[in-house]
């Protein structure tokens, strides 16, 4: 009983150095990092046992509500700002190369291809939205058949993804670039929704005083061989939450208006007999070789 | 396109401030330290998206093997020195106090209550180890009546909890101290095991060259009204991996010698015929207004 105590500093030097002898550099360097910040973290608070077993009940309910329709891993992560702070570690871009944010729960890869002007809603989801521009490299030129991949709620506030009274292939799409660079897609204006809220990321929020909005938005990948993959939100520069998004994902590169046009005003897009929106947008890509190519951002299983 | 770019410490700092308006202040400390901190751990190692994207499936497949018999997000904590550092941060103990280490994920509340000197193993298990010593106070005083909580492995590595073939109170039970404050029980000699290491924390164990090994142990709580519960390891001091436990629990004053006896030497326990051990250790108790008392430590599930 008379040896001396071990001290905490001498418990997270122990543990970062049991990683000495990793074999992979760049693992070694990641965990001795994650083990100095986690143990810097629990440290600096105090953290007691009963806060410790808290944390533990809190991470294993996330697992147990994400599903492959459900991520709430990725929920922490947008909440607590760390996607949007990788996204802008990751992406230093040449200048006039459109910005990206955050993927974000609901992407599903596979959506279908669909022609020029194509409309997104397989069912009824609200205001007709024409959105339209050019898919353009950083001098300015066109990128024929360039894809754009396409995804938006609806007025209901839900993703298809989301939603069992919907199609699959409800408002998604994927379009390519015409020679002159131009893309068109008939949207719906997309409004502001929740983040999931009834998991632990939900019971945060409100036990901080924090809400769950997200200004209205609509997300788009921009892919095209021989440039870096682009993905991003086109938001509206009128929506509610833009100075509070829930992940933190607002540029005010991105914001876009969208203008109000009558019924029977010419110009209206193919099959729209009431009010509606239009929305013009370019994308700018980088080369890949102008930055380090990422992989392309996937939804992660 | 002309707005300049978000840098990546405003992000960290929108983060962090999304958490002022918190009512609860120490909810509020722990949110914006723990997101300072993995802000910093993302800045520092300049975390990539496919880094990321990898984190998530870890986290996920972490929530998905853990269920009412294994804890994965524990067996994280406890390989990360985490679970050390948060009993060396809660347990600042008076002179003579025995120390704590790690509950471990294998403790089930509930075992049966034993009479001084009885057999934890209900199938053959290993070498006998009778156990024996005092809890007492730390003027030296006895705590007739207090409760030791008392579970370990068999010579086949395995804890019940984790053995399909076993009853499930083997291996585990419940004793009293006597009026002088002695306890004692029969127990087998522990052998060192793996942590469970089929899973996530297995994996990041074997690509960073660190082995899932613990020395041999007993683990045990102990209880009594107005002391502090005390949940502590009783080492083998002979035992491999002394030097590197995989969850970094040893401390120099739990380490205990197991004495050999050969069969027939007066004084073998009840029932014990061929080679026997004997182990004595006393459990010293802090009173509870000694130090801050916190929770019984329980499974979280």
């Amino acid at each position: 009983m008379s040896t001396p105590k071990t001290p905490p500093s001498a418990i997270t030097a122990a543990a970062v150095a049991s990683f000495d002898g990793c074999p992979d550099a760049r693992l070694r360097e990641i965990l001795q990092s994650l083990t100095r910040h986690l143990h810097a973290f629990a440290t600096d608070v105090q953290l007691t046992e009963s806060e410790w077993a808290r944390a533990v009940a809190v991470l294993t309910a996330t697992g147990h509500i994400t599903d492959a329709r459900r991520q709430e891993f990725i929920l922490w992560s947008d909440t607590l700002g760390l996607s949007m702070l990788v996204d802008a570690l990751a992406n230093p871009l040449p200048p006039g190369a459109t910005e990206s944010t955050v993927l974000g729960p609901f992407y599903v890869p596979g959506a279908p291809v669909r022609p020029y002007g194509a409309n997104l809603a397989e069912i009824a989801a609200g205001d007709p939205a024409w959105v339209h521009g050019r898919l353009l490299d950083t001098e300015g030129g066109p990128i024929p058949g360039a894809e754009l991949d396409v995804w938006q709620n609806g007025d209901d506030e839900l993703y298809a993804v989301q939603n069992p009274g919907a199609p699959d292939d409800h408002l998604r799409g994927r379009f390519h670039a015409r020679e002159d660079g131009s893309y068109a897609f008939l949207a719906v204006r997309p409004v502001p929704y929740t983040i999931p809220s009834d998991g632990p990321v939900g019971a945060m929020l409100e036990a901080t005083g924090r809400h769950p909005w997200r200004p209205a938005h609509i997300h788009v990948i921009a892919r095209a061989p021989g440039y870096r993959t682009l993905a991003t939100h086109l938001f509206d520069a009128t929506s509610p939450y833009l100075e509070s998004d829930a992940v933190f994902a607002v540029k005010p590169s991105l914001l876009r208006e969208f203008v109000a046009h009558e019924a029977g005003e010419p110009g209206a897009p193919a099959g729209v007999e009431g009010r509606w929106f239009s929305v013009e947008s370019d994308f700018v890509l980088s080369r890949a070789a102008e930055t380090h190519e990422p992989a392309d951002p996937g939804r992660t299983a």
